[in-house]
């Protein structure tokens, strides 16, 4: 049986028919629309301010002070946990022009953006679920002009959201590499993708990879400690960014911009800021190892029966591919089916239907023929341990990218469907999948539910698919979702952060000591709470 | 030239007669004494109070209040930057008897240890350089003792000092393997030897190993951020903790002992504690991620004729050996003389004398004979481009250990000498050798000046050894070599931390502004500032 397995995957191994239209791994600009811009999916809601930088500041107005006077409730189009009823904190002061001109003597006309159509692009996330009223966006091209802006909203107590996400001024920053020891400096405001391009030439990569690479920031990469494709080899960027410099609320510009791989004096706080989504300071400058680029990759795709094949696999590619193990990515069989569906130009590379899960394994190493046949042997061996049913390893980069391009277009496919209900959860691998099965029961045939995700970082993404929003579905996923993560001590965001959506669900996976402790350093930091308010606020 | 030279090589990489009496890598019991125990090199001054924990807590006795109400200068044996004239903080109470029975209640007698033999050992660290006089020593057991002791301590206003490094209590805790996500959770106070033969039972290895592995605790290696040997291969413990426990100065047990790879829910706490030198909160609890263990070591003895061709042979390594390289130190002419004149049992591989850098290459892989091939394939190309001047590749364990025991018994040998003035310095690979050529030439014929260390990593251990103390060297040494560090923007501590050595000395490393945050930071978690005063407290 096993044999027979084996030699079916051994005929897989021979070159698929080339698809031409694929794009590469992580490029999908259509997707993100003409402007080929991303904000954070969870950041923006009505009637609140949303100041400042990444390259932009948004002040609030006396306009969007009328609004957010009032009750807002996060627009109906955010289809989970709603930040709902967020009250305007009467401390905060109201922009008025002399606050604008001062704004503009220190970043010129051009810095100072009030252009309503300008501004409303900035309004609105990319998901199009969060939406903002904020009538001024500032861009400055400094460190020295974020302190200075920094320092003015804070004796004004003008609050301010940091912004990434946006190639706008990014021109303007020049990184340097130092080749010797492999690590690059660059202002914040630098968008992934040109940062890796730029590596790449040298022999290096970013440590980190990501679908929105084309448009996020690493300032935003960074104050969201984004995990992405690269993590299981590469790891956290607790791990790999080494210095930052950071403007404090009150316009202090805290150098740690240190280039050493190790430093032991004092507390490391560049921490603090890495993953604190911009409520404790704006990330300005980043110096970042940065690994070599090796020349190998492999691509293989498979199917497994159940989950705990799924897991015994993982357990088995860590051990049998150790140094070369470069993503394990697994979906079930309802991801695959959304996908085939809403996906243009994408074609399942194994026979369609019998199989529960799919797994992609890539491996990334310096020897092209050494590194496959290692992994040839480890799937053989997998097949016969009955672990695999069947699969393919992709022949070449068109094929490799179409793998990738049904993983990571899952939740490009699940937007189509109508309405979708995300979670980004970290679970213990051998419960990972418990969940997934739970939810379904629960929604039954109200809508279908996908899990796919980071197995190798134990990062399920849950995605909830309708035809349209209900608040009868929103019950039975919600606080359901929360209350069983918390349960096995997993989190409630594995990688996608609080944010709105979620600041007030913090306890699900903090400790109250944490969420006190975290409360004073805020207070530290920020004592008039002027950084990214209503957020994290509404936690500490 | 290059052609005879590979030839050269190759001949020399058929076995060379075994030594048959070296210790395993890092494993170099008798160095310890008979008490097997470790403590860390920059604590202990005389006359200040040592308190609490690892396992153990020392507490100020009246008899210590006596001496420390003077002024004390640490002792001469301390080699470098002495952290003289400590005075005495008089709002620190002084402990009676009450205090003791109160920790008797708690402990019982067991674990409250007044006995003078038994403390002594506590008061004094491994190299015998700083010196202390508490009369008390409490040996907690768990996190709960450990929460009382500190509210009492902080209620009462009594100073402590964390300590690790002692196996005493260790047999009580037990650690918790998670097989399939390769995370391993234990309590502080676990030695890192032990803690390695646990998972390498289970295929895996720890992240960190260090020389003091025999007798250092877990918790010491988090609470000085602990490098080592496979930082270059896996990096600093920011990556590779994924939760602590941590009892804060009130006593108040703060859970973050999250076993998930990726958590994105608020501020990551966690990391102010790794490094923090005791002075945040003790460590109780770990969890950290541990690699799977790869079947394939080998090793190679290299020599250089110059610093300019060790840089280009990392840099080659870097690109050629990619996801094999897990070690690559240096070492020069100064040092191999030094370990060959005083460590026992161990001999150059290499002819001696001509060559002026030595460099030892370590690869680990799954996969023996390929690993192999690679490395031997990359010296040939060194050679043959000149970068290697001559090199052996071990043919077995023995080998390996004496190539490992020259570089790890450099600091051994050089103890041994009479005085030693250490420095453990970060800096750029291009400038590293500089500081100890500058060295040198303002040490002339007072001293030998070592230079050697984690190249890999940027981390230069500068040692100059004579055969007594004498302040006319200092003066040459001190503060050049701080000031030189500071102005490459290096650190004067790569690894070690400032403990009490270097406490006054944080500002060649960090901005002011940095340790103004410091300071508020620890007033936040530590009010009273009973934990680890003196060392931290005088920078903050
Ligand atoms: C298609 C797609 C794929 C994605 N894939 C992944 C993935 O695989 N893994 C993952 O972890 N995430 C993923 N994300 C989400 C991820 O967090 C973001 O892509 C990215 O890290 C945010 O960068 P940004 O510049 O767009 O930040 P923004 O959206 O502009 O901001 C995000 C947050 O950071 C703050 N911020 C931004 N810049 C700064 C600064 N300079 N200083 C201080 N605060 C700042 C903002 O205030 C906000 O709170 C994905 C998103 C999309 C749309
Ligand atoms: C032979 C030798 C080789 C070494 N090699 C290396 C090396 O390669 N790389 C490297 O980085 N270091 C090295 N070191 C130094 C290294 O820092 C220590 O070996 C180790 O990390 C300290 O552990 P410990 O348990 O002995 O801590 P201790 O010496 O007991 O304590 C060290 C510090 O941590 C605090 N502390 C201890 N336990 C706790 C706790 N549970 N909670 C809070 N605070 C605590 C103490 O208060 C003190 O400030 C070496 C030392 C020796 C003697």
């Amino acid at each position: 049986m096993a044999r027979r397995a084996a030699a079916g995957l051994l005929r897989r191994l021979v070159p698929l028919a080339a698809s031409d239209t694929q794009p590469r791994r992580g490029m999908y600009p259509a997707q993100y629309g003409a402007t080929n811009r991303y904000f954070s999916i969870f950041y923006w809601i009505q009637g609140q301010q949303h100041p400042l930088y990444g390259c932009r500041t948004n002040v609030e107005t006396d306009d969007s002070q009328q609004s957010a006077q009032m009750n807002f409730k996060v627009q109906k189009r955010s289809f989970s946990s709603s930040a709902a009823h967020i009250q305007r904190n009467p401390t905060y002061s109201v922009l008025n022009s002399d606050d604008v001109s001062y704004f503009k003597s220190i970043l010129g006309e051009s810095g100072v953006v009030q252009d309503e159509d300008r501004v409303a692009v900035a309004n609105v996330d990319w998901m199009g679920k969060y939406k903002g009223a904020s009538q001024l966006l500032l861009l400055p091209k400094s460190s020295n002009e974020v302190s200075k802006i920094l320092s003015y909203c804070n004796s004004r107590r003008l609050a301010v959201v940091p912004q990434g996400g946006n190639t706008g001024l990014v021109g303007g920053s020049v990184p340097v590499y130092d080749e010797v020891n492999g690590i690059l400096t660059c202002e914040a405001g630098c968008v992934l993708e040109n940062l890796s391009s730029f590596v790449e030439n040298k022999g290096f990569i970013m440590p980190l990879d990501l679908g929105a690479k084309g448009s996020c920031h690493i300032g935003g990469n960074i104050s969201t400690n984004a995990g992405g494709l690269r993590f299981i080899r590469y790891g956290s960027l607790h791990g790999n960014v080494l210095g930052l410099e950071v403007v404090l609320a009150d316009g202090t510009v805290l150098d740690m911009l240190t280039t050493l791989r190790k430093d032991n004096t004092g507390y490391d706080l560049k921490h603090l800021f890495i993953g604190s989504e911009g409520s404790l300071g704006v990330v300005t400058k980043i110096a970042i190892l940065t690994p070599a680029k090796l020349p190998s990759t492999n691509v293989a795709f498979l199917s497994c029966n159940d989950y705990i094949s799924c897991q015994k696999l993982l357990l088995a590619a860590r051990r049998s591919l150790g140094e070369i193990l470069s993503a394990f990515e697994f979906m079930d069989r309802h991801c695959i089916n959304l996908a085939m569906k809403y996906l243009e130009g994408v074609h399942n590379p194994l026979p369609v239907s019998p199989y529960n899960f799919y797994v992609l394994i890539e491996t990334t190493g310096s020897d092209e023929s050494y590194d496959k046949a290692k992994l040839e042997a480890f799937l053989l061996r997998s097949m016969e341990d009955g672990l695999v049913t069947d699969g393919v390893i992709a022949q070449d980069i068109s094929q490799a990218s179409n793998f990738w391009r049904i993983r990571e277009g899952i939740s490009e496919a699940s937007v189509k469907v109508g309405a979708v209900y995300k979670y980004d959860l970290s679970i213990p691998v051998e419960k990972l999948y418990d969940i997934v099965e739970e939810t379904r029961s629960r929604v039954g045939d109200m809508g279908d539910v996908l899990g796919y995700g980071h197995l190798g970082d134990g990062n399920l993404h849950l995605n909830i698919v309708s035809t349209k929003y209900s608040d009868e579905m929103l019950a039975q996923i919600e606080p359901f979702v929360y209350e069983w993560t918390s349960k096995q001590r997993g989190s409630i965001s594995a990688e996608h952060g609080l944010g709105l959506m979620k600041a007030e669900k913090i306890h699900y996976s903090k400790s109250s000591e944490a969420v006190q402790l975290m409360a004073s350093i805020k207070k530290l930091f920020d004592p008039n709470s002027i950084l990214n308010p209503y957020k994290v606020r509404r936690y500490v």
